[in-house]
């Protein structure tokens, strides 16, 4: 009995990741009631975004130019490129400060169980990304999850024999981690990966 | 260093209830990477509801036409008005399949803290819909909440003294309910309430 611009509109929230049929009802009354104001901005802002993003053509992120600025800044180093799975991994590690190269963002990873192989992936993209005679070392920062592993194996695979230094970030103890509260697989790892002490 | 047409996606998704900073920046991505006509669709819905859908001028929910269906359907009893707090309680009360009568959508309840008095919540349409000559009796079926509590107890003190029945739904221990599981509160009110057994 709703109205039928009402049902689309709770059918259309339902793309929304984590958004099932209840909580999608509840945003189209809220939206409605509540905020026609912000549901304007929300209508506006998809359309917009729809056509204004697209991907950049070096670093696969998102961005509204053809090359986004970071690639484009003279300041970044464009003999080391980070591998990425998100655009939000890239915010991560910006905010470490620490890092001064260039980043390619597979957006996604290798992941089997949902149809994502290294060519859905567009790793052959990479590929020429990373074998454009400037770059020197590959770091993959994909997650330590199974898809990630198995995602930086794989490209592991595809760049070493193309004399290209591919290295993975380190995993171990976290920083401010006490042992107590470390799960017994990172432990083992940090182990495993010790490191002499200096001085 | 998002670009801006990003920005403002993740800002307007924000909106939406029970998104914050985070959500929406999942919500965002994955528009854009993995639900492109999605994000199409539910642009068009939020523009096309905004255009389409209003109150309706007797029982105030969402409605395209000036008055929705059920007001004007000849089934229903116009001698009886349920109130409700939202469109989704009124649903509720259909599902029971129980209820013949009209309705009428309060889309709020009286919540001082949030600043809805009486009159943000329009309480003087109520009054109008209900002292229309026909309406004989008026069901509160807001909330057994404090505020939906408040609601009922201001309407009753409203409608009383102009000479219209109102009445209350009754609360008890739910259908299928157990005592063990019931709270005190609904039980001690399930005992004062109590009912001769008929037979």
């Amino acid at each position: 009995m709703n109205p039928s611009a009402l049902d689309s509109l709770i059918e259309a929230l339902r793309c929304l990741p984590g958004v099932g049929p209840k909580s999608a009802q509840r945003m189209a009354y809220h939206l409605l009631q509540r905020d026609r104001s912000g549901a304007q901005r929300l209508g506006d802002a998809v359309q917009h975004a729809l056509q204004a993003i697209r991907h950049c053509q070096r670093c696969n992120t998102f961005s509204e130019a053809e090359v986004c600025e970071r690639c484009l800044s003279p300041r970044r180093d464009p003999s080391v490129l980070c591998v990425v799975e998100t655009p939000v991994d890239m915010n991560m590690m910006e905010q470490t400060l620490s890092y001064q190269g260039l980043y390619y963002v597979l957006m996604g990873r290798i992941s089997p169980l949902d149809g994502v192989g290294p060519r859905e992936l567009g790793l052959d993209r990479l590929m020429a990304r990373a074998l454009d005679g400037v770059v020197k070392e590959v770091i993959l920062a994909t997650n330590y999850t199974n898809e990630g592993e198995a995602t930086a194996h794989y490209i592991t695979a595809m760049l070493k024999p193309k004399g290209v230094g591919v290295t993975r970030i380190a995993r171990g103890v976290p920083v401010g981690g006490e042992l107590e509260y470390v799960d017994s697989g990172t432990l083992a790892q940090a182990l495993r990966e010790r490191k002499s002490c200096s001085g």
